[in-house]
């Protein structure tokens, strides 16, 4: 089982088609940065199409077992999921309406403050608002997983402890190894393993030590540090791979709507569009390359098969349920 | 001149000639609370269907040229403003096409943590977020202004600070009168007089001291407090008269779509709903008798003048149109 807990490619049969080459059973995909309830409804209509037009490799998945009814059949399950709160707006009702229509992970902010907690890019950090905690119990009872992916401190710490149902950070690295804004602190990675959460590791750049010039080593090695740290049940792929965007639409993640200037994120005036990926991490036709580093590292098949897909798979199944009723 | 800087009645051709009557030749309205752009603009559209029927006693001002006019004419002019910034969603373009609109105020956050600062419900306070200052910028450039009635402490003041133009509280009371949450500091006062803001005083029961059964005698003493501490050029009125509403209203208000549940704001659970005005002022007909009040106390014609609506006259000319393109 290979699962990879967060992509936004600009989709397309080729990724498709990519998706199963490198054996990919199952994406977490992003259908939401900055828009909002119709906009993301929108976006939801267009996977459809691909599902009904490319049914015999990709298929929408509700639950655990959606995924692995989808390997069996040779196809990749695709999950739904925001990079910030805009699908719901200002409305806890839309939380209920967008999981039945299939999200199953929304971020409590992308870079900024939102209505539910603060981003990484904030100055300061408020923790949970009072409508984030409304927001994450109605999450945790429909089944709609909290993603602090791009959210700020305090925020993460206190969203771990408010929410009843594990949290994850679905795309970064530990800031030990490479102390970028929106990788996470040592903190961080143990609430998330204390509370039987989640830490996707980023393929992106600008969360990787040397950037584009990574090395696959260090990359595994820095896995198997995090492994030491936070157990090996709790960690998987995230990889963040944004493949065939033009760097407009990395503009648009930054500066969505909310600035009439230019916010260059993690990136700079001098490089402000998308990075290139690692040589050995092009595409999903290369997930083989870094199983294979992990062995090389010293990883048993056991705990491979555990980082490369099993440890999501579990965090699925206890997740995107809604809670019982009491 | 006679104007009041904030009602949200349940507008009516009765409501409308009680101004007329009560000698009401300005009023802002709040015509949003919760609403988003395309409801905003729903409620503007109700407005210009009262402005068509009703023209020859209500007219929209854009500027307090038209404010001057209306008097002069025998109409009550009626400005625009929203308690939240909801209207403008996730858009800094809105702020633009809600001040061409009509739109003249509006406060970064009602009692919650908006996109762009933090209102006076939550525990923690963040100042300005990134969004909240490019758009405080924005509505200086156009002409909107800064409303910060319902927001908390460090808030107001980064906002009195970071805003090129003055900023108002447009419907509140000083805490050293009556230490309600929705009223302000010492130091918000000073900000305000200090940056030439405004402060509205309210009449809402819940902003009084002795609440409903305040007495005019006591409100008038505090504004003169009031005008010895911030100087005569800076306060008005700004009564928040919720005439004619049913409580569900209130429950909108403080509720919004925000929770599941039932936020008592000011209120309480056994004192739910809009409480009870004092007997000196059940309606716009009874505006006399606080300048009477006023009078009574000390103050001089020409500064019952200023309080009455000169200064907000003034505060308007200044503050309604577009800054100089440099």
């Amino acid at each position: 089982m290979l699962i990879d807990g967060l992509q936004y490619c600009n989709w397309s049969p080729k990724i498709f088609n990519q998706w199963r080459e490198g054996g990919v059973d199952c994406v977490h995909v992003t259908i939401a940065y900055h828009e909002m309830f119709r906009e993301t409804v929108a976006n939801m209509e267009q996977w459809n199409r691909w599902f009904e037009d490319y049914h015999d490799i990709i298929t929408l998945a509700y639950t655990a077992a959606d995924v692995e009814a989808a390997k069996a059949a040779g196809k990749t399950a695709v999950i739904f999921g925001f990079q910030n709160p805009s699908p719901i707006e200002d409305d806890i009702g839309l939380v209920e309406v967008l999981h039945r229509l299939g999200a199953r992970f929304m971020q409590l902010t992308y870079n900024n403050q939102s209505l539910l907690a603060t981003g990484c890019y904030e100055d300061d950090d408020t923790g949970l608002t009072r409508m984030g905690r409304e927001v994450v119990e109605e999450m945790n009872r429909v089944g709609m997983v909290v993603d602090m992916s791009h959210s700020a401190e305090r925020s993460t710490l206190e969203a771990a402890e408010f929410s009843s149902r594990p949290i994850v950070v679905s795309h970064a690295n530990p800031s030990f190894w490479h102390p970028a804004r929106r990788n996470k602190s040592d903190d961080i990675l143990k609430a998330l393993a204390e509370t039987g959460g989640m830490l996707g590791f980023s393929l992106y750049p600008h969360h990787l030590n040397q950037g584009s010039d990574c090395s696959l080593d260090d990359f595994c090695r820095m896995i198997a540090d995090t492994a030491d740290k936070m157990g090996i049940d709790h960690i998987g792929f995230g990889s963040d791979l944004c493949q065939d965007q033009p760097d407009s639409v990395v503009e648009w993640m930054r500066v969505g709507r909310w600035t009439k200037k230019i916010d260059y994120g993690e990136g700079s005036a001098s490089n402000a569009g998308f990075p290139d990926m690692p040589v050995w991490f092009q595409d999903n036709r290369h997930w083989q390359n870094i199983l294979d580093g992990l062995a090389k590292t010293g990883f048993s098949s056991h705990d491979i098969a555990k980082i490369a897909g099993l440890n999501w798979l579990e965090f699925f199944r206890r997740s995107f349920d809604p809670l019982p009723k009491d």
